[in-house]
């Protein structure tokens, strides 16, 4: 069938089965904990009360009589209904862009955000998830011809699923360090080395950049933003800005800035030619709705021929309604005096102190296990630790014909039923031996916690065991 | 910023505007009649009772303990939340292809719809639209280049948006010319011609189906199935079989047959080796649920790794969940003693006479017309009118410099405010005066019943005054 496309299976990784046949018989455990994603329902994480209420209402306005519904929820689906064509969640979007009214609430969302830097509703594209958006942008940025191929600078390490999906659309991955020891900040020093070494190879275009940090849980600093971009300037390069996990930093003193209000606060030299597409999503750590597939994009500086090319990646398909609604609830949440305020405020309270609270007590105890390190987090819903494994493993993996990290993953996986996140995903070298972890429950921990269990993997696996008290 | 793909603006039509500013200030309508896009709820129609008390429930779990939803109801959205991830549609799908639950049901829908023909869970994957589908396997066949270039057998008129899709992805379209005198029929032979035309140019890889026909209205009979799938067979095509209103087929005696069954019918000469993918959606006649963007692709003989790649194309992304929920409802819909049967099955009947009804009302006006013929339609929810320009119309279209019949859909826009389907969207030639519209309703004829106003769009645009009458 035609050119099927080349995939590196290098970068896939490995995936927690559907069911534990796939597994075999006779283990220890009796379901898979699969802590390589980040999505919070699927950890047992509730929804969001309004989100859901809201979104209901709209699909069943039948609803909109239940008094046992909120006023505001009724109220909101009702403003949201009279956005959709023919008031039906069930029409098409009038525009590939998506939604006027969403388009407008997410502008007026962003200039809040940001201060008063002004966000326009003809920036704002919607997009079936966030890396969707960065699928379909990379495609269009795409050469794939030798030395013209199209380079973007990418964090190592970056969020899972990148290096596939720049794989997948021809465009060459340009690896530029994280500072580990420094909590995983940028080192401008570092972009640049990355940039001159890639230069006569390929054509690079752009610069990724994930902050809040996916998988490491860094917040950049506000001096950080600033030399990142002044160096895109200098360097002609166009800043993909992915800042999906803007609400959920929660490091002492950390707080998030925007790429989009740093880069208007240096000034017309900056805020008139430095190209920015930011990205955000519905599949954010409070909002947690990773199943409806919902994100917006803000192209700023792009020139309005390209912008509309970016709108018409996707038609003529228009964009999904539910998930653009559930972006308008996200971006307006319930105020002070609304009656949904109260739940509404717990409920984003609790994931706040589950996140923080957890990706503290995994870190001090990772940190604890001879062999193993980790940073701590500031933000997401990952940790990232790094595992010293000793000669023994990496022989056995090598024998077994697959990258030191997946082996470990794989095995971990067959014996414990815990699916962690092999380093390749994002990006590392296999060598490295980085491992990713949500941090939505602790309970793993006590599943290992026979005294008789521990021995059996001590024995056999060096920190394995460890590792599994640990998720 | 890259290489922008080209889009062939020969292909795009026109599109409904969403504000009515963009068309000016001082026109004798009020709003946009858009009747160039199949959308239902949009023209007003209600959605599908039972499909959207389902969803709601799934979406806020809370209603489950609400009594004034019917049993059923509830039960089905328990059974759903059931086959979610972590029990919420908010979790990722747990595969690229989509939910194992829905998987199931979906299989065992076309197993009863094929009289016992078998078909399998892990043949069907999920995808965000019927058209997202068709998109992806274009580009998974795709080969740019030259005398190579990937060419797919395409009907004229296609289903409108197909051209610039194919365009897109750098498929050539290569059209076979359906028969208007005989309802828009295929007929072999010009298969054949356009086949033998295209070799040497382009490497044939396919044929596309719209059975029934979009914008035809056309409903193959069991004979042209068979004999399409033995032009396949001997000419090593795949068969790419889009089948999205097969729940809407109303012209007498007529019924839909499945290219999947004639094909199992045929004897394991062509049910082992012709390779078949059929698509069908919940953006249907019936159900309507254009906003929610969901499809299934059943696929057929065709090689596990390129099945495995069909899923891939989505992937890292799993398929939003929402949709996959309502194909399971549409393929499980209410049974007879169910609770919600009565309301379900009356609902149905409403959606299938309106269409019916209206389809043949406004054909026989349009026949009625001077210079107008339309062929009935007998399935979907299009007419398809060809319209005779009288010379002045030609001439006054060629000096604005754009096709004439998207020229008449312009101004037809402009002074009427109804905005009906140019012909080159459906790919034909643009001398041809074809239009697509959608038989939703009848009611914006009143709109133009007052006398000085037939008069005036009469005398300055020879039918447009006529056909105005119609929609």
């Amino acid at each position: 069938m035609g050119s099927v496309l080349k995939v590196n299976p290098r970068v896939r990784g490995i995936r927690a089965p559907t069911g534990l046949q796939s597994l075999g018989v006779d283990k220890p455990f009796k379901t898979v904990t699969d802590v390589s994603s980040g999505d919070p329902h699927r950890a047992g994480i509730a929804p969001i009360s309004f989100v859901r209420q809201v979104l209901a209402v709209c699909l069943y306005p039948e609803l909109l009589k239940n008094n046992s519904l909120p006023l505001d929820v009724r109220q909101r689906a009702q403003r949201l209904l009279g956005a959709c064509a023919g008031g039906s969640v069930g029409s098409y979007s009038v525009s590939c862009y998506g939604l006027p009214h969403v388009q407008k609430s997410v502008a007026e969302f962003i200039t809040r955000r940001d201060d008063g830097v002004s966000s326009h509703p003809e920036d704002i594209i919607f997009f079936n998830g966030s890396q969707k958006a960065v699928s379909l942008i990379l495609y269009l940025m795409a050469c794939r011809e030798g030395e013209t191929q199209t380079g973007v600078l990418t964090p190592i390490p970056c969020p899972h699923n990148l290096p596939s999906l720049m794989d997948e659309v021809g465009v060459k991955l340009l690896p530029y360090q994280l500072t580990e020891e420094r909590g995983w900040a940028v080192d401008l020093h570092e972009l640049q080395r990355a940039l001159n070494a890639a230069r006569g190879h390929c054509n690079p275009r752009a610069i990724y950049i994930s902050n809040p940090g996916n998988p490491t849980g860094h917040v950049q600093d506000r001096e950080t933003i600033e030399k990142v971009i002044e160096f895109a300037a200098a360097e002609g390069l166009i800043l993909l800005a992915e800042e999906v996990y803007q609400d959920s930093v929660y490091g002492q003193d950390k707080e998030f800035v925007s790429y989009k209000k740093v880069l208007f606060e240096m000034g017309q030299k900056f805020s008139e030619t430095v190209e920015l597409i930011s990205f955000h999503s519905i599949s954010t750590a409070c909002m947690g709705e990773c199943g409806l597939r919902g994100a917006y994009v803000e192209v700023i500086n792009m020139d309005p021929a390209v912008k509309l090319h970016i709108g018409n990646m996707q038609g003529p398909f228009s964009p999904p309604v539910l998930p653009q609604l559930a972006l308008d609830i996200m971006v307006n949440p319930p105020t002070p005096g609304d009656p949904s305020y109260k739940t509404y405020a717990q409920e984003i309270l609790k994931i706040q102190t589950v996140l923080s609270q957890n990706a503290q007590r995994a870190c001090e105890f990772l940190n604890g296990l001879p062999g193993v390190s980790c940073q701590p987090a500031m933000a997401g819903v990952f940790l990232y630790p790094r595992v010293h494994f000793p000669p023994r493993m990496t022989e056995e993996a090598e024998m077994s014909g697959v990258a030191a990290d997946v082996f470990y993953c794989q095995t971990f996986l067959e014996e414990e039923g815990v699916c962690l996140g092999a380093g390749c995903e994002n990006g590392q070298d296999g060598q490295s031996y980085l491992f990713r972890a949500h941090v939505w429950k602790l309970e793993t921990r006590t599943r290992f916690e026979k005294k008789e269990h521990k021995k059996k993997i001590h024995g056999h696996f060096g920190h394995r065991g460890h590792l599994v008290n640990t998720f």
